[in-house]
């Protein structure tokens, strides 16, 4: 790729993060280093078009502040949360971002910048970014599970980003893992992410402050606000007893979880992010790691399968966008 | 392969399927054709040696039906049941299998053949059989699951059997359904293999006779001996209703599973084999197929992942193993 723009010059491709709240696009030169970001709010409320608007300024910001000549900038590797088609670069939909029903972002976008633009599920590329620049550095085989408002995961298998053969692999969220259990956003029972989701936790604990359970979350969630990762981050550093339970349960879930998928496609690595596990760090793994390897259905050796967190942060996403966008150019 | 071996000469290999009871040898030509086959029971009572001298009598009689030249026999593939492992070609232990430790199955019966011998895992060959042979024909990714006293499965992930980073990819039934749901037989609880194989299919028959409830199942179980497939089917026949129930809540299980699994890697096909499955047939999936369905996170299309039956009964181990041997002797 890239055979007519000299031999010498170095290539860059800008991976771009589009959020609920925020755009972050990075240029991202060949071995993965961020030459400069720019950073925007995505006021979701004014809709596609304007948002779109939004992510192709900040583009251009992010390319006047690496200094690098337009030209040698190749292509743009966008993700965005929610059902998507990477192929084509339709988003379905996006719950955080009101109004996007069937939106070919990709061409749009490719338009108004005048590059190839990729796309590609945000989970799906926090993996591949873990696993080319982050924790899964040299692994074959790792499974990215990211623990958030709701839980998303990717999967690589064999070196290789695993898409599915409906384009949907991946969903950890969805797998179930207590029966019957408690409902889910999408309508079933017993989801990981109705059990293990900040948003279950948040359930759990209001639910608990409402019969009256004294806890340091009453005036953290005063104001009725959504709970975030640094709320129960703080909970955890007061040693508040009803988050400590409630992490515990969901840490539980999560090792069951981690066993499940451990003994059904055998793994190297299990990377952990998110903003609960970025928030929490190590020891918010450290239940999870015990509880998986108790259930592991081969006992030898059960520390051959790593179980990590993640490195890169807000970063896996713009790197992994970045190096899609770099694998999607080479075999264009 | 084989260039020595003149090039208009057929080639054979002897797919094994050592189990508990029976020992079955077929000769396999290059288009998966059973060309002959040989059966011993196993009289696993005598242990390893014996039985590994019976396994290679059993292949010479399959050899010698086939009225083949022993030099156009290339390799003799070979699958057990339980924990083994499949490069050294050493079975760990084999719960069905008494006295078996640490056994170099391959080598030994490698020298009594003067032929190489390939070991693998009983489900991953008959996942491979499935797929290569049978009901997964022309897929790229599979899942197989197999339903009997315990439940077993294994993937077709782009085309190639996935053995796992630790050689233990496909133990589905030890894939958490129900958290601290019945205890199963690997002392954790809530694993499919406690939900939904013939084992707690039995277990839950018990309790309910035990209990004072009427069936059929008291006349087909009074002698003590374990339940069967076969009676399953007898039973739902006579449509006994403490059948129905406990198979539905099988199913059921099975159903959550099979979502759990596609929600995770999105395969193009799941399929069902084992005793239970073979001796219900296509009833038995519907009710697994309906659950399945209500589960995908993906509800686009859900019609395009094929849940279905396995064809191969008996053979797809055998063949499994033939497709193995040759794989194996190919990459040597």
């Amino acid at each position: 790729m890239a055979k007519k723009r000299g031999k010498r010059k170095p290539t860059y491709v800008v991976g771009v993060d589009l959020g609920g709240t925020k755009v972050l696009a990075a240029v991202v030169d060949g071995k993965g280093n961020v030459v400069s970001e720019a950073k925007r709010r995505t006021r979701a409320e004014q809709g596609p078009e304007a948002v779109i608007a939004r992510v192709a300024r900040t583009v251009r910001d992010a390319i006047q502040g690496a200094d690098v000549p337009a030209r040698q900038v190749l292509a743009v590797g966008m993700v965005a949360p929610g059902p998507l088609d990477a192929e084509t670069g339709v988003v379905y939909c996006a719950p955080n971002l009101p109004g996007w029903e069937d939106v070919p972002l990709a061409k749009t976008l490719s338009q108004a910048l005048e590059v190839p633009v990729f796309l590609e599920n945000d989970v799906n590329a926090g993996t591949l970014g873990e696993h080319v620049y982050g924790a899964g550095q040299g692994t074959r085989d790792m499974v990215g599970i990211f623990v958030g408002t709701g839980v998303g995961g990717g999967i690589i298998a064999d070196g290789k980003l695993r898409r599915g053969f409906r384009g949907n692999a991946g969903e950890v969220g969805h797998m179930i893992v207590q029966a019957d259990g408690p409902v889910c956003g999408c309508g079933n029972r017993g989801c990981l992410e109705a059990l293990a989701s900040r948003t279950a936790m948040e359930r759990d604990i209001r639910e608990a402050l409402d019969s009256g359970r004294q806890s340091v979350m009453a005036d953290l969630l005063k104001d009725g606000a959504p709970i975030t990762s640094g709320m129960i981050a703080e909970a955890v550093r007061q040693e508040d007893e009803l988050t400590l339970k409630v992490l515990a349960q969901a840490q539980r879930y999560l090792g069951l979880l981690t066993a499940s998928i451990v003994n059904f496609i055998d793994p190297e690595m299990v990377v952990f992010g998110g903003g609960v596990a970025e928030a929490l760090g190590k020891p918010f793994l450290k239940p999870i790691r015990a509880t998986a390897r108790q259930y592991f259905v081969n006992q030898r050796d059960v520390g051959q399968v790593r179980i990590v967190l993640a490195k890169l942060g807000d970063y896996a996403g713009v790197l992994g966008a970045a190096t899609i966008a770099r694998q999607r150019l080479g075999s264009a």
